[in-house]
């Protein structure tokens, strides 16, 4: 066995020494023998910190007192214990394990609202879920957009101990991609919520784990006059990049995931190539290329060849596509050993691809496909949603709405509402499962007035439900923007994008059904639809969203529920908020 | 009746008219004739908005998107039910009723962590206490620092109705003083719990009835070209000064109080003399003065009589003493409705008296005697405190410390821990009742380090309390500051203020015990020593803190618990958080 201090074998010590040290090693050493799979437990404290992402000040949420929090690594089938202790002043928190499904833990997954109540400050809450697929994960905040104050870390699962990884590598490095505002959270939050609303704007920085440079740039040499000038910070700076650090000839596999606000990203590493060979926690076919588009909310590994020149050292870039960007890229270093890490490439950065490309974006999408092997989606769904995306008013207030509701998540998680019956805990009635098919993507929407809503759409358990996302103009002017949709509790497979409005029962012609890739984000392109089909195996409470941290606080997402007599126990200390405070009190009541 | 659209009885019929309007109609009617009192209900929701309390658009924090919060007033013997809607976004809420001594209804309080958790994101807490005698009140946030974010508005209390008022006036103003900060609360507290401690520095503005005017003055013509320009506020701007109009030869009471997070104030009304009436909602021994000092947490009634020239107007000061002054003076004006409103004052407003005179300040406290009639302090005490004040350093960190114990609050509120006997919930054994008497006040701590806690001092029903609150030096230099020292739940009589070290029975022999002041605030001057008594005749749990909000961010405050054994009914909606949440979930079961 490993003394990895992280894994719940050791720090058992720390933690139950008084009761009695040498039963415990006892029972740990039988556990060792008999089992491979670890309890990883984890103590954390969450608050603010002074901290300078990217060289300016500013307050940042923090775990443990780190930016971003800790990497969490475990291996297929281990078991993760967080006891999350809230520090903050007055707010509550949760955190989701993003990309992890949660079965038989639906209570763990980490939605303020959903599956849980928020964890009141001075408060610790017990996460405790099974990770049972490897795949390159992360977690945050899920409360507010608290995920945009910083919240948020890696999660990297490897494939069980035993078990052979199936791609070939040397070496790995781990890139957790974020944005970063000046502007604190509080007062985005008011903005977006005021009438008129205020945008947030672009952001100002890009972080590579938490790193960034703002009004500067670490290829100053090669900009014309009117450009940023070189960066000023000091080896050991919160903002210094780090830089990788690799050998001639090897192959590494680098984890990205991007857990940004706002920005689709693209990333690529100045002469090398990628090797793209998993998306969202699963194995795809590899395919090569010269940069990747990464979007909120997904995840990917790439392998990469040190195959150029080991005299010099090679710019990595990240920078904004799919809007107007006015975000200097990001950039760190990979350096070849065999050259100093203090020697500047001799060459500009990889110039980030047109951010308005959109067939560019497209293509990408299209080129991911599920690794041979990879269980196939069934050939016919059983539930189909249309979900059409639309920016509205509420009353001189700016949201986003589904299918003409905006969602409001009431105090009462759904999870406690189904579990307990608690018929006012939301509203009953399903939100529409489609839109007026008269609807004009192309134009603003002629009514723009919506309403706000709670109510969620259940399926029956074990069935498959196919999902169309379709997008459609916003309210000014002839713009439709991208969102990337998250699902949680689930894998789903991507079966097909299409421009314009899906066409029910032609577009389904185009499904690849055979090997779409399984993920748990969907890019939904301007104008256009993305179609996903999964299997109601989970039972549950899923919030299904866009990942843009400022559109769902606008009320872009929806809720899906399946199994609902499946749902298994679900601790009290999940459950102490609005009608589950009131239940759980009263429940032994005669 | 009356038909105040606050009032139960008439808004009843919102409320209840599906239910039989004609059956209500009749209760109320039986209801009016039978009883004076009246039950006035609210229904309030706290949120974010932009506002622009100095001119300067902040986020401010709002009750029913009111800044300041809505007057509530009521008659003595009234009921007053606060429907709390926290509308905010990951932010708890409380509201504590500054001056209501909540007799039977101590869960009402509104101090979280000590009588009630916090009010969640989404939920409505209702607050239901008797208002029993007049005085001038006011309400605030008391989570965190959220009176320092605009949380805060006045509550009146008249004389029962059918009672005549002993104070003759021909009319009345209300007027509520606070101070104005730009940076952001969030980050307030960070810095103050950050290390170093970064200080919050002076307010940016004063504030009368939630306006002020930053870097401008209303009396710029008569300052030198050194100093502030004119304001240029427009009438309607939240910022515009609310200007007083009176009539010539009357008499107009002026209710004062201030919820300052730091100022210590000075209000002088130019050309007019004040006769101080009531303090902390008790009658007082009527004087006159040219100006009154008035510290955070006080509150204060002057009768104002208009005899001054009836063709001119007149400044209304409210300046910064006590701490050297970085702040303009708030003024607004006094217009005798015989001249234009339009019309400045022809001469400049009062000169607010030198900061740093505390002689002066002391003379005005001991100015202050209870009106003839009013109760008398029980001669001797059977219980005495003695409080030392001190900063402190833990671990680096900048604290203040009550006898060495720099208070934190636990996340169980007490009062669930004491009537549900739940033995984690705070530490039980009681903080010191004083001091070394070796300690010299007059230099810096010699051993600065102290220690965290949250125990508490418990005392038996219906015994006399004394509690000496002594000042000494701050950690650098040769400073001591002045504390507000606020108590909930009770009036006491303040005995007397010393210079130096209290000398036990020695200064006892200074008390006034014939007429002293009933309040609920006492001021600690530096290097000195206030003595307070109390009787503990009211079942409850009640803090007693500094009443500057990052003095109490910073840990200085104590509790006070007494009649532990005659606490009634604690509603299960105060107490869902820490251990009273799962206590109270598995109370019933076997």
């Amino acid at each position: 066995m490993s003394y990895d201090p992280d894994e719940h074998t050791s720090s058992s010590f720390t933690y139950i020494s008084q009761m009695g040290v040498w039963w415990i090693v006892l029972v740990v050493a039988v556990l060792t023998q008999t089992a491979s799979a670890a309890v990883r437990e984890y103590h954390w404290e969450v608050e603010y910190k002074y901290w300078s992402p990217d060289c300016k000040e500013g307050a940042v949420m923090t775990v443990n007192g780190e930016f971003p929090g800790p990497t969490i690594k475990a291996f297929a089938g281990d078991t993760i214990v967080v006891n999350l202790t809230n520090k903050l002043t007055t707010e509550g928190l949760v955190i989701h394990w993003h990309g992890i499904r949660q079965f038989g833990s639906p209570w763990a997954d980490g939605a303020a609202g959903v599956t849980q109540c928020a964890i009141n400050p001075g408060e610790t809450f017990t996460y405790n879920f099974t990770v049972e697929k490897p795949g390159t994960h992360f977690y945050h905040g899920h409360y507010g957009m608290q995920r945009s104050a910083g919240l948020y870390g890696s999660l990297i699962v490897d494939v069980a101990k035993g078990k052979s990884e199936r791609l070939r590598y040397d070496g790995e490095f781990n890139l957790l991609l974020s944005d970063w505002w000046h502007e604190a959270i509080p007062s985005q939050e008011l903005g977006l919520s005021s009438k008129p609303m205020r945008w947030i704007g672009e952001a100002q920085s890009i972080l590579i784990n938490g790193r960034g440079q703002f009004n500067c740039s670490l290829a100053a040499q090669f900009s014309n006059n009117t450009s940023l000038p070189m960066c000023t910070f000091k080896e050991g700076d919160q903002c210094a990049p780090q830089i990788l650090h690799v050998e001639p000839n090897k192959t590494y596999r680098i984890r990205l995931s991007s857990t940004t606000a706002l920005a689709s990203l693209n990333l690529a590493v100045q002469g090398h190539k990628l090797v793209v060979v998993e998306a969202d926690g699963n194995y795809i076919t590899p395919f090569t290329t010269d940069d990747i588009d990464i979007y909120s909310g997904e995840s990917y590994s790439v392998l990469l060849t040190t195959d150029q020149d080991p005299s010099q050292n090679y710019y990595i870039s990240v920078g904004v596509r799919g809007r107007k960007p006015n975000t200097t890229q990001a950039l760190t270093i990979l350096n070849y050993v065999t050259a100093p890490a203090s020697k500047l490439p001799s060459s500009p950065p990889p110039v980030t691809p047109r951010w308005d490309d959109f067939e560019r974006s497209k293509n990408f999408s299209k080129k991911i496909f599920s690794a041979m092997g990879s269980p196939s989606p069934p050939k016919k769904y059983r539930k189909r949603l249309i979900l059409l995306n639309t920016q509205n008013l509420i009353d001189g207030y700016t949201k986003w709405a589904i299918n003409n509701v905006s969602l409001v998540t009431p105090a009462t998680p759904y999870l406690g509402s189904v579990k307990y019956n608690l018929k006012l805990g939301f509203n009953r009635k399903s939100p529409p499962r489609s839109y007026r098919m008269d609807y004009d993507i192309m134009n603003p929407p002629p009514f723009p007035n919506t309403t706000t809503g709670n109510g969620i759409y259940v399926f029956p358990f074990n069935v498959t439900v196919d999902v169309i996302i379709q997008n459609a103009n916003v309210l000014k002017g002839i713009v439709s923007e991208i969102h990337p949709w998250h699902l949680h509790g689930h894998d789903f497979w991507v079966l097909g994008y299409g421009d314009g409005k899906f066409k029910p029962g032609i577009d389904e012609k185009t499904y690849n059904l055979k090997n779409p890739p399984l993920r748990n984000t969907a890019i939904l392109y301007p104008y256009g639809w993305t179609a996903i089909r999964f299997v109601t195996d989970n039972p549950g409470v899923w919030f299904f969203h866009c990942h843009i941290e400022p559109h769902l606080h606008m009320g872009m997402g929806v809720v899906f529920a399946e199994g609902l007599n499946r749902i298994g126990k679900v601790p009290d200390e999940a459950l102490g908020c609005g009608l589950t405070k009131q239940f759980l009190m009263n429940r032994n009541r005669n």
